[in-house]
């Protein structure tokens, strides 16, 4: 053969994606010789049972095969009809083009108007981009950033591996931040400081600080207080700041709300950091996964940087249309008075209410062991629980003794970063709610008897 | 702001994409001042006026919203209810779960089922890749094969941009080999040779040759023999072979049939040499450009390796579904005597012969202006004519002056590189008749007059 490991390249020989790493290929082994899997090891909704919602699915449906509007004109509300009919003449020519780079202008000027009423103000819709999922336009812009050896991106500890994964692969240096498990894993001035002091000290060259929140895999929801402050380090290094905000729907606490880096930035006029959020279709009530439908924005980028974007872009040509779509419909729901309306607001509701128990649920569950303790899960679709080890046992051993023994299908903390000497493991609080049960019962038995 | 161009890597600021470079953004400003413009730059079918096939739309209307097969049931004929219901069961979790890194495995083993009827010869359906469009694919393999700045890739001259945009973003080396365009653009032995050859002078360590079969931008299809001679060529030099076969659909001439790379590399039972094979649903008779959809395949990959292919495409998490499902539509048509045949065959039979009819005519009206020399167009979307400049002129001027005379959008062949002392562009095959008719009436008149 003319491929072998040994000539393949550092980059792509060291990266990691613990989400669906070896715990996960054994979990798929013990389901085909029979064993109940419970699969708590990746934020995705709809394989464990949540059900689309019908607004998106009406609407997905006319796109793509709009003949549907005379031949069963009946099957779906007026409202329905004159969406899809709105967005394929936005489209153009439908869904089987390839559409602007950036993605069908029409689409991001809603997308734009989305943001005016979430932030009050305006955005640029030729500085929004429609991506496959968040990834894509995370993958996008750290290719950007990512300019030699020696250039850094500040990632938390805990992180979400896609962040570690890409940047390793672009040959870039991680420059690890830890989260204060103690203070709810909020971000904490000194903490960063001393990441980036280390960072400068060892000769990178750090470029960007990454955040994602609400957290992944941590839970924690930022208020306006912790991001101005991340803004403010970020100003007084020239880092840029990418927002992870992909959960900005799923938050759990009375009182809490989503506030956007967006928001914060323009509230302190700080027009020398530049910003790149990122929103999609997968998390939030909508857990559209499978579309891989989302976007980035960027605020404070030079001209001849957005044209760099807008290049490494047309390189893939366009993000697939019907994930255009679903960030249509997710970014224009139906309002009160539509049609669509009640059925929309009752499907929201029962999804998020029913996240909102099993995050409470399932937190005081874990607290409840001895040996396990968990933050609040404020907001995302995580617990990420510190756990007490028997000596000589990593957190991957823990995981995979778990699977074997109960079933239950997580991801060790080594997958996301931990600090030193501590473990954990992440699991969602997406299976149904018997099941997270089961889990917290079965996750106790276990944790007790294991050595 | 935090980002300026001068801190960019020179990998993605010397990264260039032709097909949608800064002809094309002129284009879209003369259009918005209301000028009418022909887009000859893009393989975008459905952008030109094809229509969909209704076997794949009404397949993806029912699988984004299956309540339809009660609602609806009237709308659909009972094979596309029975498809629908197939891939659904398959997916287990519907399209808005992620599937699988490799995609759903009910739909890799249709795939495999169709190189089997294709090639009369088994795949396993783990060796195959459901992707977003071929590009992904593409990028995945390369990012596979550059371990280091002194790896090179061998690319046909002239090629498809992709190719050169992805291999420099890599920070790979990319090794040119010119096409034969007094052969019909025919690879040649002697040439594969001395580019390798001038290659390992300069110390490039050369890992695959990337061959585009129907040739795109060439229009050329190659013959057994060809392809023989390019396996054994890899062969000898311990290469790797990605064979870019989007086209496979498109073949114009009576009697000439598409050969695939995989066919060939199993008739002569070459062991040794490593195999990637790309396929699409954007090109064909589908022009599904929209739906990003398609595979990858490998041959004589070894399991480490192999192993290597899945951890990257996990990190993006899977496909689309709709693309996969587009996929799966693709590779499984309705046969004889199925309720959607006849529909799905005078489809496919009116938009083939009407492709067949444009390149005739295409490459006939361009043959007859003087200072101009187009090959026969016996496959793919696209002529890469000859053509004689004035002195002092590149083709990218002569593509501007074209476009600001006539409104017609081609692009200039040095987008994808050409023989030193020539000068050529690309455009489509796929305007409407008419237009190609107004095409070459106004390049004759263009070509006759441009100084």
């Amino acid at each position: 053969m003319t491929v072998h490991l040994k000539d393949l390249g550092r980059a792509v020989l060291e990266t990691e994606y613990a989400v669906r790493g070896p715990i996960v290929a054994r979990a798929q082994e013990l389901e085909k010789q029979g064993r109940e899997i419970i699969y708590c090891n990746i934020g995705n909704p709809q394989s464990l049972g949540q059900k689309p919602l019908t607004w998106n699915r009406q609407i997905l449906a006319l796109c793509e095969y709009p003949e549907l509007m005379a031949a069963a004109s009946g099957a779906f509300p007026v409202d329905v009809v004159e969406t899809a009919r709105a967005i394929l003449a936005g489209t153009r020519h439908g869904l089987g083009a390839y559409s602007e780079s950036r993605g069908v202008r029409f689409i991001r000027e809603a997308v734009a108007e989305f943001i005016l009423e979430r932030d009050h103000m305006r955005v640029d819709p030729d500085a929004i981009f429609l991506t496959d999922g968040a990834s894509k336009g995370v993958q996008t812009i750290l290719r950007l950033l990512i300019a030699g050896p020696e250039d850094g991106i500040m990632i938390p500890i805990p992180q979400y591996p896609l962040y570690s994964a890409t940047i390793t692969l672009y040959e870039g240096r991680m420059v690890p931040y830890y989260l204060d498990e103690a203070q709810g894993w909020k971000l904490n001035r000194a903490m960063l400081e001393q990441s980036l002091a280390e960072a400068k000290a060892q000769g990178t060259r750090v470029k960007a600080i990454c955040v994602i929140n609400p957290g992944n895999p941590t839970g924690a929801v930022l208020d306006e207080d912790n991001i101005g402050m991340i803004l403010d380090f970020a100003q007084a290094h020239g880092l840029s700041v990418l927002a992870d905000e992909v959960y900005q729907e799923n938050i759990y606490l009375a009182g809490d709300t989503f506030t956007s880096f967006a928001k914060v930035l323009h509230q302190k006029d700080l027009r020398d950091v530049s910003l790149f959020s990122f929103h999609s279709c997968s998390k939030g009530f909508l857990g559209e996964c499978g579309v891989r439908g989302g976007y980035f924005e960027y605020r404070n980028v030079p001209e001849d940087v957005a044209a760099q974007i807008l290049k490494l872009q047309s390189v893939s040509l366009c993000a697939n249309l019907a994930g255009q779509v679903a960030t249509y419909a997710m970014v224009r729901p139906p309002k009160p008075g539509m049609p669509s309306y009640a059925t929309y607001a009752a499907e929201r509701a029962a999804i998020l209410d029913a996240l909102k128990h099993r995050a409470l649920l399932l937190a005081e569950g874990l607290n409840r062991i001895e040996g396990i303790t968990c933050n609040v899960i404020a907001g995302a679709m995580y617990a990420f629980p510190s756990i007490t080890l028997p000596p000589g046992r990593t957190d991957f051993d823990y995981a995979m003794a778990l699977l074997e023994q109960t079933g239950i299908c997580v991801v060790p903390g080594s997958g996301f970063g931990q600090a030193e000497g501590t473990a954990h493991f992440r699991t969602t609080i997406l299976p149904p709610t018997e099941k997270i049960q089961q889990v917290v019962k079965d996750l106790a038995e276990f944790h007790r008897t294991y050595r």
